[in-house]
Order: C-alpha cells, then sequence, then structure tokens
C-alpha cells in the first residue's frame, strides 16, 4: 500500500519512517523540497491546497492522511471519492475553536467558557460576563500558542484587539488549571478502540516542553478515555486522535482536539510497544493495531530553538534522539529526545540531568 | 557526520532506518539499484571492489562501515588514511575460516576441531583422523550454509569433494551440539564494551529461524562475553560484533565471527532499550552507547522465501514487522517479526500462534 501525507514536517517524518518496515510506501505533498520528511520519503513539491497536486497526490496512493490540522477542506473536499483518514468532518471541526466548542457541548465533555466576538463591544461584553483573565483566540490557523493572547487588564484588551481584530475570534476563561493532560485514542477501520496512557504536559512559551506519564490506572483517565471515545464513534473516526485537557480540581476541561499523531505522543516511539506512528498507519490502512502498553517509566522532552549538544544527551544510557533536520530558530521544534527505562531510580536520575 | 555502508541489503536499510533520528546521514555502495536500502537512503551504484567508488564514496563521508564480510580488503586497503569501522583487520579474518579459527586458538577460545584440505588425499586423511560426521567448508565465502557440505558417508565425501576441490577447504568436525548461541557485543571508541543478553538461535536449512532469550545471567552468559571480550580488545574494535558458538554439554564452542550487526541481533529493535543498529552506528561515530537492556520476553522469527499473510501476523498485538522491499524467492530472507512483551503468558501464547 501506498500512503499519501499531507504536509512534509515531523509528524510526516516520523510516519515514513514507521512505514518502512511495514512495507508500507510514503510520499508527502508539501511546499518546502528540504523538509524533514525530504529525508526519509518522496516529496510531491506543491501546495497544500493545490488542487491539481491534491489529485494527482490522490491518484497516486492508496489512502491520504495529513500533518496537520491547517489543511484547505475545501480543497478535500474534491477529493471526496478518495480514501482520506482521519475523516475530513474531524479535520474541519479541529480548524475552528467554535465548532470545536460546539463538538464538546454536543458530546457533554466539559470545556472551557466561550464567547464569539464580532466587535471590540462584543468583547468588552465578554469580558463582563467571563472575567479576567481570560484568552482571546482567532478561530482558526492557531498552534504552539500562536494567534492567541492573554488578558489581564484594559492595556492587553486593547492590544489584543488591534492584533486580532480581521479575524473571526472566541474568548474563552482563562483556566487556572492545576496542570494540562492530552489523551490519545486510536480507531481501526473495524471500530476496535484501544489508548495510550494519559499523557501529562508541560509547557513553555506556549510550546509543548516535556511530557510524562503520571495518571495511568486513574479514574481520570478512564474519563478521559471515555470522552475521547464519544469522539471517535461521532465522526466513526479511523487513526490517531489526541485531545488536550486542562485539569483543574481533578476535573477534565477539555482545550482542544488533533486530528492526528501528536507531540505529546513521542515517547510511544520507545516508551510503548507500538508507536502512535505505526498505529496510526496500521488504522488508516485497515490493518489490526498493536499494543499500546507503555514499557516502565517514560519522559519526552522537545528540543526546541536550539539543539544542545548531542553527546552530552547521549550519555544518558536510556535517552534516545530524535533530530529533525530542521535548521535552528527560536521557537521551532528541532527534535525530542525520550527517556525509558524499567528501572524507576535510574529514571528519576537521569531525568534529573536531562531537564537540569 | 555521513555514513558510508558497503551493502545495499536489509542489515543496510536498518542502519539507515536507526541513523535518521540521530541526524547521521547515511549512503550506500551497492550494485543492485533497487537494494533494501535505496527505499530509506541514497545509494552509489558501484561494485564492492570498485576502487574508484570506493574513494569516491571515502571522500563523501566521516566513516566507513559494512554490511556484510564478504568485501575485498584488498579495495579497502587503498582507503587506509580512511576511518573505516569495523577494523579490516577483524574483516579480514572474518573472511578465511582458517584465521578464524587460529584466532580462536590465539585467544584460548574452544572452537571446532579442524584440517586444512587441498586433496582429497588431505580429505581422507583428515576424515580418519577427525571422524564422521565432518563438515567440509570452503575456506571463504560462506554464509547460510552456503559453501559447506555435511560428510556423513564415503558418498558425501566425493561428491562434496567434487564441489568444492577449486576453493580453498578446510574439514572440521560435525559438533552434535545441544543448541546454537549467539553474543553480540559492542566496543565504543573510547573502549567501553557492552552486551545484549546471549541469543539462541534455530536454524533451517542452514538459514536462522527463530532467536530467543533463554540464557540471560548465566554462567555460560558471561564466559560467552568474556569471550567476545577478547576478541574485542584484540582488534582493538569499533562497532557491533557478533560472535555465534554451539553449546554442547554446556560447553561453549565458537563457530564463527561476524563483524558486523547480526540476524540474530534483529529482536533488539524492539526488545532491547537501543537496537545493535542504532549502537553501531553511535561506537562508529564517536557517541556514547546506549542501554542494551532486554525489554521483557523477546523473540525473533525470520520470513523465508514467501511473505506469509501480514494481516493474520499483525493480529499479535505485540508482533512487530519488519520488510525489507525483496523480491520472493526460496531461502531468501524477505523479512522478520518481533515479539516483544513485559507478560510472560501472553508472550507464550503469542509465540505459539507465530511459529505454528
Amino acid at each position: 500500500m501506498k500512503i499519501g501525507i499531507i504536509g512534509g514536517g515531523q509528524l510526516a517524518q516520523m510516519m515514513a519512517l514507521a512505514a518502512h518496515p511495514l512495507g508500507l510506501k510514503t510520499i508527502c505533498l508539501e511546499p518546502t523540497p528540504h523538509c524533514p520528511a525530504s529525508l526519509v520519503t518522496e516529496v510531491m513539491v506543491g501546495a497544500y491546497d493545490d488542487n491539481e497536486k491534491l489529485q494527482a497526490l490522490a491518484n497516486a496512493v492508496d489512502v491520504i492522511t495529513y500533518e496537520f490540522e491547517n489543511i484547505s477542506t475545501a480543497a478535500l473536499n474534491h477529493l471526496k471519492q478518495f480514501c482520506i483518514y482521519p475523516p475530513t468532518q474531524a479535520l474541519t471541526i479541529s480548524q475552528d475553536r467554535l465548532q470545536e466548542k460546539r463538538l464538546f457541548e454536543h458530546l457533554q465533555i466539559p470545556t472551557t467558557r466561550y464567547t464569539t466576538i464580532h466587535s471590540l463591544m462584543d468583547l468588552q461584553a465578554a469580558i463582563k460576563s467571563i472575567g479576567l483573565p481570560a484568552v482571546l483566540k482567532t478561530r482558526r490557523l492557531g498552534y504552539d500558542g500562536k494567534g492567541q493572547y492573554v488578558l489581564k487588564n484594559n492595556e492587553d484588551i486593547i492590544s489584543a484587539w488591534e492584533n486580532l481584530k480581521t479575524q473571526p475570534l472566541l474568548l474563552e476563561n482563562k483556566v487556572a488549571f492545576d496542570r494540562e493532560v492530552s489523551c490519545i485514542g486510536v480507531r481501526s477501520q473495524t471500530g476496535e478502540i484501544i489508548f495510550y496512557d494519559l499523557i501529562e504536559n508541560q509547557h513553555k512559551e506556549g510550546v509543548l516542553h516535556l511530557s510524562q506519564i503520571t495518571c495511568t490506572n486513574t479514574a481520570m483517565e478512564k474519563l478521559a478515555q471515555d470522552y475521547v471515545t464519544r469522539i471517535l464513534i461521532e465522526f466513526n473516526y479511523v487513526g490517531v486522535l489526541t485531545v488536550e485537557f486542562f485539569v483543574k480540581d481533578n476535573v477534565l476541561i477539555a482545550n482542544e482536539i488533533a486530528p492526528r499523531v501528536h507531540n505529546s505522543g513521542h515517547w510511544t516511539l520507545e516508551g510503548a510497544d507500538t508507536s502512535q506512528f505505526e498505529n496510526h498507519l496500521r488504522a488508516i490502512c485497515g490493518l489490526p493495531l498493536g499494543s499500546t502498553t507503555t514499557r516502565g517509566k517514560v519522559a519526552m522532552l522537545n528540543l526546541v530553538g536550539v539543539l544542545p549538544d548531542l553527546t552530552t544527551l547521549l550519555k544518558l544510557p536510556h535517552a534516545h534522539l530524535h533530530i529533525y533536520g530542521k535548521a535552528p530558530r527560536p521557537g521551532r521544534k528541532l527534535g525530542h529526545v525520550t527517556l525509558c527505562t524499567q528501572d524507576s531510580s535510574i529514571f528519576a536520575a537521569e531525568l534529573k540531568k536531562l531537564i537540569g
């Protein structure tokens, strides 16, 4: 089988690397020829919404998938007769924070309070109702903290409004959460649903910094899996789906969905029996899913902006390096490190060295 | 760093797949353009002993390694000023069963009794001394049971002699071994030596069929590691080295060395903290070695001749598939399956289904 991947970043790269051993071929549609995926697979150079290229991609493969949300669903709709997984309906909803909120409400999944904003007057009224601090977000095209502003005072309100006012907006109450978690589920073409252990995530400047497994076998994990199951079934979903939650007083508050493999699941490459990348491919290709059991103690640290000294990193005997082949740039994800061992005390000692 | 690999088969393919996440680049020298490695890395098409191509390869990379023994060391000797790991001296000795035997004797590692054979008269005299059954082997270019004949009676002697007489030969006593094991060691550029768990191997028609970890923490494992250490130090070795032993009445009898990653170590891809491929690359690139700890219960089954139904295989939740992308042919290694889980009873049940 051959899989067409829209996007050629590190997620596409890791999918391609997972595809080879399964005997699956991949090709990415990506405007940047020297993208991370180009190091490991064929790349069709073209814009994500280039109808002609999308058509050529569809003609060349058995199934189409994607590595990020910001893809023109209008363009994908021209390919309706082709096999696209995850379903484009999930993609459409994940692209629009308002539709996402409505999905959560429809499926009775707790989420933040929110109001749509069309004018400064709307914004001021919404703040009266929701209170401060609040977060003003673009409805579309946000990622890694981009396209959103935290509002704490009047000055913030004016500057955020000036920066975002040309776009459809949403105001949400800012949850003073205790922690953030993500739940990664996989649904096969036969409807089988399995989960990875619930992941606790720490962010730095809006970008994922550290993921760890801290809530295994808790009631909260069960509940998160129940929520994700509702979404998977709603969309007759096939592939990996990630849902991010805030946790406040042990209550889960859904933040957003990502209909794809996810940064918070990179630890599964070494830390789970079968990685999220392999299980995504298995799902979309109609193959049976592999075990998602966690292998001992696991953590994943993103390498952002500049790469640290890799020899120092690899001196940790249980560290695994993943370099994406991207040029350094502030705030850019250049790679990640996984720590994985059965021994809790070795894990603690190496993690301390890793995160300093 | 960029690594030149001589050979483009599945071992080169798996090295290239291990190189990408480490940010290492690879290029293979291989006469067949559509080789397994070509699916995942750059290939320089040329004969293994093409001096010009070897020179071009050396100029393009930081270090040269190889995926099999049958490489012209004469050709490599032209590249003496370049960095070649493992050392070519180990390669030279592994290419000649006589030199290999003398190495074992020199390092006081028990091996089979043997005699060099230059004539039918030599052969008949040697059989009188060594007895039957015995094995007549070419000194050079043997692998997967090729280039050797088991002699049980007079007829065998005549036909084996007729088939092999143009080549330098060795007669060995045939050990009625209880089992076969292999020991895989890795030595870094700083002289650090680590081992994977001792592996028990079953062959079918001269080709490796099944590898399992059955002798962990035994006195025999310690002794095997001691023997391999002697060889690693003898050569000031850098990289992965595999030594195959017969076991008879719990005594280790060295059979052969392979100065490279080895089929009996394929289980390390999922079954060890760091795979043999990654540790080989780390060693030859001067990086620290990664943990070799085995992750629970592990087995590796070769897929030889024809591929079985892959969906059926993947229905085993702890099975991992590795397809090399080669055309089916009797006796040809087309891929392998690893089984790996912490749970002994699940492992036993899945292994039973896997090997039927």
